[in-house]
């Protein structure tokens, strides 16, 4: 089966393009640019949404100023509603690994924009389209603003999806500390017999800390609010007016329902990650948590018989290819390794943020791609705990009863009466009895 | 000169400390355990004095309680004082990479107290002293929530002072822009021409952002206020009573003039080493921000005349021990070797942040280590590089001139009117020419 | 469409698995327990490969052992001979973030080759089938054994493919080298003029350091081969006979042209990372220096008019949506942002290599997946970049000549015969006229 | 007490030292321009000696050339050889954090060896020495090679200092191996039970892995023989003859009796920080190994009734402040700690390490201070945890064996004779009872 193509030029000359694509010449060449990982923007749908509103809206703005003509505003806004409707996603193949700081997907958007819009208007696409993917569909933009906002408030539904998988974590483990509430255990200090408590407000804390890291990511979001929308190439406005400069977040705000602000540094906005970076040691905290919780999943269910063995998880799967009957944590491993992947992308985001020159960084997309990353794995990863793991978690409280009273956790409660170093031979007989 | 030494015990049997030492058993035992950096906790003002503080509130509370006599707790406060005036700094020893999560630290100030606190008060020090140091100075307390809640509090005055210095900062790179306000040149992305702008802006944009992070730091600090003062060993608050843990949090508020507020689960507060890890990501920013400064500070004022040159640093030494009249950006290069450090800082504190095991954190020493060390050493770089380097910054206005109108920079100018593509070909001729 | 299911069973009960699937139980029970990435084992071609090999030679000293008939052996081997040829590809349906350290990849191979070979032999798949998983599959190995000698060998290939890729581009920047060995330019310390090279020199240093990591790669090969094969569950040998495990090993090297060797300490062999690590930190040391070459290609070809402008890139594609005629260094770009990828990917697996508890390290998958993931991405990066931007670079030997003759690079010459400081006082006036 | 000065001048103007002092103007303003850590060059003695052997060489080589007197060549030899005799360490001033790519530390040591050698001559110090910093001690070299040089050879007897404590700490794991061998208990992998082993295989496993990194170290060693004196300022030798690169390497192999041998291509050897970053990486692996070791160490002797408590590690310090007769496994957290840290040094090398450019990595002082702080830290901790927890643990046999007794860890051994699935259930039907 042989493909069609169409010619079309830019300013480095022709080149060709599948005639039943949408997408236009320069993301043609990013194609042939940028062969590396095979992930394509499609697999960032937050990325690709919040730039289809950024032209809604910067459309909208040019058209008020006087720089589009209603019917191609309308055009260009359907052809953005039909992205938002997910109707253009095999329209989005640039590599998430691409040079030129978001060029070639804020062009790629572009192009599908202008074919289509002109094909809505009548018209054909590539050469002699009726919508120009720069001059109308990228007018008064810069990738450096237009894209750059975009991947900001990209970053806000993501978050909230995240946030809602934690709060199912953290609800279900408040779930298990109500059932295990009555349940007394030792607990435990650097790794030793230290004093009394309940299984219960073992699990409760693992509910709060993660809660926590829910609250910390709303309050993060505001980052993302602020935008550097009408600032274009570096920040100066060049190419945009006051007028539509005003406009463009009014209508970014109003269509989106965020409470979008304009960056009052442009000149910064336009280079500066720390949004990121701050974000992303976000969630390297979350990662931290969770691992810290898979880890204890692991050791207060070590054994069956030769270790804590306080809590049993569910059978998942054969544990072993060879030692029969065994049964892994397998779900706490999995966790595990998403955070330490996470901890991994946070590299990948400090290297990158600082990597910025002069009134650009040119590295945002490994930014993005690495947060956005982060966050689905994150997310897939705390489902799929809750789920087979955490709902299903029992307490074996036989053995936690024997834990306790096998040991000398009673002791700190004689201190306040006898002092410590009464109680401190009293500890050293009992344990050499 | 020999050493005199009095014999101590503690439950592990006897140990010799030296005669003068205000110091007990258990941090001699410590000196012994720990021979690894050989930089101590006095590295650490903040953690002593906020420590310092911890037993103040505690010896008042324990008193109301009727744990601890009038003139005992009077002794222990004075004590206290002097330890808050930095009279006993040189009797906190311990190494700042010990084991046993911080209880070496915090029994370095309860005996150091103790004794000091047993001669205020007519007895010796030692065995034989009139104050205890666990029983007296360390009633109600554990390590695990008396040493984790002076920790916290130590952030706060350090990231004070690091908000300090990076004002001072932000300051110079403000009046830099006002000097620089009408000097226009070249703006560059991906080291590429671009548009114009002027050097005002692009110091402008500096000061912001750094201002940006004071903001940010500020913020950061409520996470310190909540402590988890009266959970004793696990959060249980084991060994101490609901009314200690009301009082304790009241003394230390009042005497501190900090607005401290207790954990609602102190169980997980025992543990979790979450607001340490926002703030060293905060820090990572700062870094990364300080670093995209200093690289661009190397980049403008690279040549002088085989480079951009467009601004010129002060001359601080010569540059080469072989080529001569050579200058380097000795400054710029210091401060982004500081933030190469506190990245490495960063990697430490989430490798241990995440190593917690089930009731406590037992890495909670390296984490408050290096949080101080990237906090002190970004402090004093920022505060070097803006005296050695910022201040004396000068612009190369000639060569800002030259730059910008040997460039195309005006091109984007005429997309409004004429169009991208033709104006893509009015740049590809001249630059051809 | 409806699927059509076969019931199978394992040690935990029945489950579904689709009726034209070669895989059964287990791999069924880890797609639903390991929902994360979406990424399969199939991604992990050189994996997959390796570990049919381990099972060609498992079942060759089975036989000869009198564990496996003939017919069985043969059945076995032709079915991972399939595997070999990539006839089942996409039975291997794992997820890469699993957990269970390698069980459900090891046990997805077993389930596929037990289920083919029995087709081979007349039998039929899942339940019933005449070959089993374990008992003939997996015989005399554990997954700990099996999978760990897998992914060790499966290093090797994707190795040798990226060190050809450097190759590759140590050639290009070689050929660049001798055409531009006679272009003399100024040479730069600390973005500071020095003193005078040629552009020849500085492709030449490119290229040597390219092709040291090239060697040390060839060098680390050799950590791969040392393997654990005969240890099974924990380096014990347990349901192993010695001699399976000297003729297993004798099987794999002769067939794999490999010259393995088995671990000393099989125990420890189990549980230790340390080649991955290694290996890893010189794929990060590789994209150091790739990152490094990256931007100096940008420094060197910054401007054109306002920056070095020595060298010129290929256009490779417009730069900018707004900015007319601007060509970015995309290629380089896009090689940068794949070395902070990697750096991301070593700080994985050094969290996962030091997460090792006990007998296993139960992080092995997302360490295997990182590295993999690491070379693959490295790999295209280099030859992409070589092909897109280092083939076409040119010189630009006008502005070579212009920073050389302005600069203050001949100075040094002068120390020789003049000394530092009178040398130093001539280029002070030559940059003050 | 008043500090009396002298004046110095160099190429930037008159400035004071100490009058006392041997070093001089360039050291001075180094102090000036770099108070930042207040860790000086004085604490890293092997670059030092290695520097003041690079000296001595220079002066031989350049005598030879009759570029130097032989009084000269001899005052300076001595004032080199008072210098590795660690009597002018105290003159060593300059801050770790340094601008300028080594050239404060080298001007550092220029300065002392031309004041000593101009003194030792029956000269003055300062202004109307008899031997030139520059000119005389300088002779032939640049920073770039100089420094570059001596940190490359500083790491050898760093790294075998080093090597010599891991094996101090291999062995002591071999005794405990020998000890224990005979003490059978549970292996475990995933934290669940396994099959049987013995205390003694574990241990030897620990030992085992630490050797291997004693080979490691052994072979990275050649990565720091090569190096690049001769190459002065970028690697063309600029200002040094052929007779000269040739004669200054036989004189340094042969005065420190080490085969060093010149780089091939010297340009890339000016800036490469390839060896570093090969070398830190290895020091990461070992640090990954020592805290899987301070893992298990922790894991086996949890309890002592409430976990594992396999092992008994000896009771350094009381173990809590609160609770009386609790011991923590302190020597094993220290260990960790340092791990952490060394972890973060990879990072701010890996950082350092690809933030070169052009000609010279001028952040090779902060690459050189993190490899020996990674080096320092971990020997101290090795040979502390060595002599405070190694040395004295001891096994509890009985519980190794109730652990081992109680499980279900023989299994394994019917698989070979009842298949997989029967003793699945045998397992299982154990488990229930």
């Amino acid at each position: 089966m042989s493909i069609e193509y169409r010619t079309e030029y830019d300013s480095l000359g022709p080149i060709n393009v599948p005639s039943d694509r949408y997408y236009g010449a320069q993301t043609a060449r990013a194609i042939e640019n940028f062969p590396i990982s095979g992930i394509t923007i499609k697999s960032l749908p937050f990325v690709i949404q919040a730039l289809a509103q950024v032209k809604i809206a910067a459309a909208q703005a040019n058209c008020e100023e006087g720089f589009l003509a209603t019917e191609k505003r309308d055009a260009i806004v359907t052809a953005c509603q039909e992205v938002l409707a997910g109707k253009h996603d095999d329209e989005f193949v640039v590599d998430v690994f691409q040079g030129g700081a978001g060029t070639s997907t804020n062009m790629n958007m572009n192009e599908v924009l202008a074919n289509r819009a002109s094909e809505l208007f009548g018209g054909v696409r590539g050469e002699g389209r009726l919508i120009h993917p720069n001059d109308d569909v990228n007018r008064s933009q810069s990738t450096n603003d237009a894209y750059a906002t975009a991947v900001r408030l990209s970053i806000i539904p993501a978050s909230r999806q995240l946030r809602d998988a934690l709060l199912v974590l953290s609800n279900a483990l408040n779930a298990k500390a109500a059932e295990f509430a009555h349940i007394s255990k030792l607990g435990r200090t650097q790794l030793q017999d230290a004093v009394p408590m309940t299984l219960g407000q073992e699990f409760g804390a693992f509910a709060t800390t993660i809660l926590e890291d829910c609250d910390r990511l709303k309050e993060t979001e505001r980052l993302f609010l602020e935008v550097n929308l009408g600032g274009t190439a570096i920040g100066t406005g060049i190419a945009a007016t006051p007028f539509y400069r005003t406009r463009v977040l009014e209508h970014l705000s109003h269509n989106t329902g965020l409470p979008v602000v304009g960056s009052k540094d442009l000149l910064e906005a336009s280079w500066d990650m720390g949004a990121f970076m701050l974000h992303m040691g976000l969630l390297k905290r979350t990662a931290a948590k969770l691992s810290k919780i898979a880890n204890d999943f692991r050791l207060l269910s070590s054994g069956p018989r030769g270790g804590i063995g306080e809590i049993v998880l569910p059978a998942l799967q054969p544990g072993s290819s060879l030692m029969p009957g065994k049964v892994n944590p397998v779900a706490a491993e999995a966790l595990n390794q998403v955070c330490f992947y996470v901890y991994g992308m946070d590299t990948t985001v400090g290297m990158a943020a600082q990597a910025g020159q002069l009134q650009l960084n040119a590295m945002e997309p490994v930014i993005v791609f690495s947060i956005h990353n982060a966050m689905d794995l994150l997310r897939k990863a705390v489902l799929t705990f809750t789920k087979t793991c955490v709902e299903g978690v029992q307490a074996n409280a036989a053995r936690c009863e024997d834990n306790l009273t096998s040991s000398t956790a009673f002791a700190t409660e004689l201190v306040t009466t006898m002092g410590y170093e009464a109680a401190a031979k009293v500890v050293k007989e009992r344990l050499a009895s």
